[in-house]
C-alpha cells in the first residue's frame, strides 16, 4: 500500500480523506439497503435523503439567503457558460463579460453564439495577471448581469473585493467555490463545477436569486431550464447520484471543521506560507501575478530556469508532492491548496521549496 | 451485514455485484498512486488509459463500425434531446419523431424550441401499447433523420425491428443499450444515458457515425457541440471522471460474460420466463402492451385488482425482490431485467409469481 501523497493537482483534485473512506466503506451495501446507493432509484427514500441533505447543505455552508435556490446540474461549469446567457438574457438586454484569462474568455465565447454579449473588460495588456477595479469596467446600457470568474484557475489570479457596478453579478466560482463568504446582495446568480472544493468531477452546483426564475426563458430545451431545475429540485431528470451523494460527505465534512470561515482562514493560512516562502527567496521563486490580485487557491510560482523548474517538479513527486506543474497553457508551477489540502501539504512543500532552493542557487 | 437483494428497479437500476467489489476496493488507493481515481487529473497517464480503455470497449462490445466515434458527455439523455437537433438540423431541413411513449414525446418536445421537428407516428391511440410498422410512418420532404426510442422504460415495449424508412435514424437506446446488435448502416446517431444497461447515472454514451460532423452546427455553446467533444476524445472539457471508470469495468463485465452475443440471448431467456409466467397465469397476470412489441428489459405486467397489485409489491419485497412497482404515469408492475439482472433473481420471480397467484385465485 503506497502512502498518501499530497496532491496540488489543480482539478480533480485532494479530497478529504474521510471523505473518501467513508464512501469505501458504504459503497456495495448501502444503510444496509442490500444494494449500493448507485443501484437505487432517484426516486426512493434513501436518494431522497441524500439528495435534499446535500441541498440544504450547500446553502447553509455557504450561507446563502433565503431568497436563493441551489441547484445540480450536469456538465460543470461550461455546460452553465450556456446555461447563464440562453436563460437570463433576451432580444432587449445583454450582457458584460470580464476577460480575466482562460476562463473568463471561455464563459464570453460560449455566451456570443446565443445572445448579445460584450467585453467589459479584457486583461490581455498585463498577460492575466490582474483582476480589474471597478473603475476600470465598461457596463453598457441595457447590462442584464456581468459576468466575472471569481478566481482564475490557471493564471493564479482572483479577486479580493466583489465588484460594484450597479448591475447584478454573476460568477463563476469554480475554483474557489464555498472558500470565502459572498456578498449575496450583489449576485443574482453562482456557479461552479464541483471537482475543486467539492467533491469529484460530473456537475456544477447553482445558487440562482429565486425571483429571476419568474423571468428566465423557456423556449428552450428542458434539461437547459433552470426554473425547471428548481421547480423539481433538481431532479427533473436522473441526478448524477453519485456526485451528489459525494458533495453531501464533502460539505459535512466542512461543516465538522468549522464550515465557511474556517475555509476561509484556512486558506488564508495556507497560502501565506507560499507566497512568503516566494517572497523571501531572493528572487529564486518568482510569482508572475500582481499581488492585489494573488489567488489563495491557485499559487502559480515560477524558477530562475525551465530547466531547473523541470528538476523542481521531479524531486517534488519523488518526495510525495505531486502535480506541481503549471497549466500546459503558461508553464511554470503550481500549486493549488483547494479547502482539503491539509496545512501538513502545504508545510511539507515550504520545506521542500527552502531546500530546493539551498541546493541550485 | 444485509443480504443482497434483486433490484427491478428501472433505472438507477441493478449493477453486477463484481463491478462493485472491485470499484470498492480500489476506491482510496487506485493502482497504489497514493490517491483516488477521483481525485486524479484527467489529463494525467492513469485517467486518460482508463478513458480510451472504455472508448475502446464501447465500440468494441457494441460492435460498431470503423466510422463510428464513441462520445461521453454529461446530462444524460435528456441533454441529447436537445443537442441531437442542435447539431443535426438547420432552417433547410427538419426531422421526424416516433411519439411511442413518455421518452418519444420527451424527445420531440425539445427538439421543437430548437429546430422543426414533426411528429411521424403517434401512438396515443393505442395508449402507447406498441411499436408502429414501417407503413405507419409519415416521414416528410427534407426529413433529416427519423428519432425513434428502441425501449420505451415506462410503456414496456420496443422495436423489434429497426425502422427502414430511407432517411438515417437517430435512436435514443437508454433502456436497452448494447443488449441486441444493431443495423449501423441504418443510423447515423445512437444515445443512451448510462443508468440501465450500462453504470451509474451521470452521462450519456453518444455514437456518431464520424462524417456528419463535417456538417454539424458550429455555432452553439461549446459544450453542446458533438465535433468538439469527438476532436477532443470527451475531454474538452473535465469529463465525469467515475462515470467513465464505472462504464468501463460495466463493459469489462460484459465482455467476460460473452458481450453483446450473451447479453442478446440472456435478455431473450430472461423475459421469455417472465412472459411465459404471465401468458399461462389464465389470466391472473396480464400484459397490457401488444405482444410484438414486449420490451426484454421492462417487463410490465397487471394483476386482477389494484389492492392485490399493492399485496404483491409487498410481499415481494418482503421476499428480497424490490422496485417491482409500475411508473407512477401508468401503475401496475414493472420488472426491469437489464444485462446485470442475473437469470437467478428472474427465475426467483418466477417462483413468487406462481406462488402470490396460488394463493389468491
Amino acid at each position: 500500500m503506497t502512502e498518501r501523497v499530497y496532491n496540488f493537482g489543480a482539478g480533480p483534485c485532494t479530497l478529504p480523506l474521510p471523505v473518501l473512506e467513508e464512501a469505501q466503506k458504504e459503497f456495495v451495501n448501502f444503510q444496509n439497503a442490500g444494494m449500493s446507493l448507485l443501484e437505487m432509484s432517484h426516486r426512493g427514500k434513501e436518494y431522497d435523503a441524500v439528495h435534499h441533505e446535500a441541498m440544504d447543505l450547500s446553502l447553509e455552508i455557504f450561507q446563502a439567503p433565503s431568497d436563493f435556490s441551489v441547484l445540480f446540474i450536469q456538465g460543470g461549469a461550461t455546460l452553465q457558460f450556456a446555461m447563464v446567457p440562453l436563460n437570463l438574457l433576451n432580444d432587449s438586454v445583454q450582457a458584460g463579460y470580464v476577460l480575466s484569462g482562460h476562463w473568463g474568455k471561455g464563459a464570453l465565447s460560449d455566451a456570443q453564439p446565443v445572445a448579445n454579449a460584450y467585453s467589459a473588460w479584457d486583461g490581455a495588456e498585463s498577460g492575466y495577471t490582474r483582476m480589474p477595479a471597478d473603475s476600470e469596467l465598461s457596463i453598457e446600457d441595457q447590462t442584464r448581469y456581468l459576468h466575472i470568474t471569481s478566481n482564475e484557475t490557471i493564471g493564479g489570479i482572483r479577486y479580493n473585493h466583489w465588484p460594484d457596478t450597479g448591475v447584478p453579478l454573476v460568477a463563476d466560482m469554480s475554483s474557489d467555490y464555498m472558500s470565502r463568504p459572498v456578498d449575496w446582495d450583489k449576485f443574482d446568480l453562482i456557479y461552479g463545477g464541483t471537482q475543486k472544493n467539492l467533491g469529484p468531477a460530473g456537475m456544477a452546483v447553482v445558487f440562482i436569486r429565486t425571483k429571476i426564475l419568474d423571468n428566465t426563458n423557456r423556449d428552450i430545451p428542458r434539461y437547459l431550464r433552470y426554473d425547471l431545475h428548481q421547480a423539481k429540485e433538481s431532479m427533473f431528470n436522473t441526478p448524477p447520484v453519485f456526485s451528489v451523494y459525494m458533495l453531501g460527505k464533502v460539505l459535512k465534512w466542512m461543516k465538522a471543521q468549522g464550515g465557511l470561515q474556517a475555509m476561509q482562514e484556512a486558506a488564508e493560512k495556507k497560502s501565506r506560507i507560499l507566497y512568503e516562502t516566494i517572497d523571501n527567496s531572493n528572487g529564486f521563486y518568482r510569482s508572475p501575478v500582481d499581488p492585489a490580485s494573488r489567488s489563495l487557491m491557485n499559487i502559480v510560482f515560477r524558477l530562475p530556469e525551465e530547466s531547473l523548474e523541470k528538476q523542481f517538479l521531479e524531486e517534488a513527486t519523488r518526495a510525495g508532492m505531486v502535480q506541481l506543474k503549471g497549466h500546459r497553457s503558461v508553464g511554470g508551477c503550481r500549486a493549488s491548496i483547494y479547502n482539503a489540502m491539509p496545512i501538513e501539504g502545504v508545510k511539507a512543500l515550504q520545506e521542500f521549496m527552502g531546500r530546493f532552493q539551498k541546493q541550485h542557487s
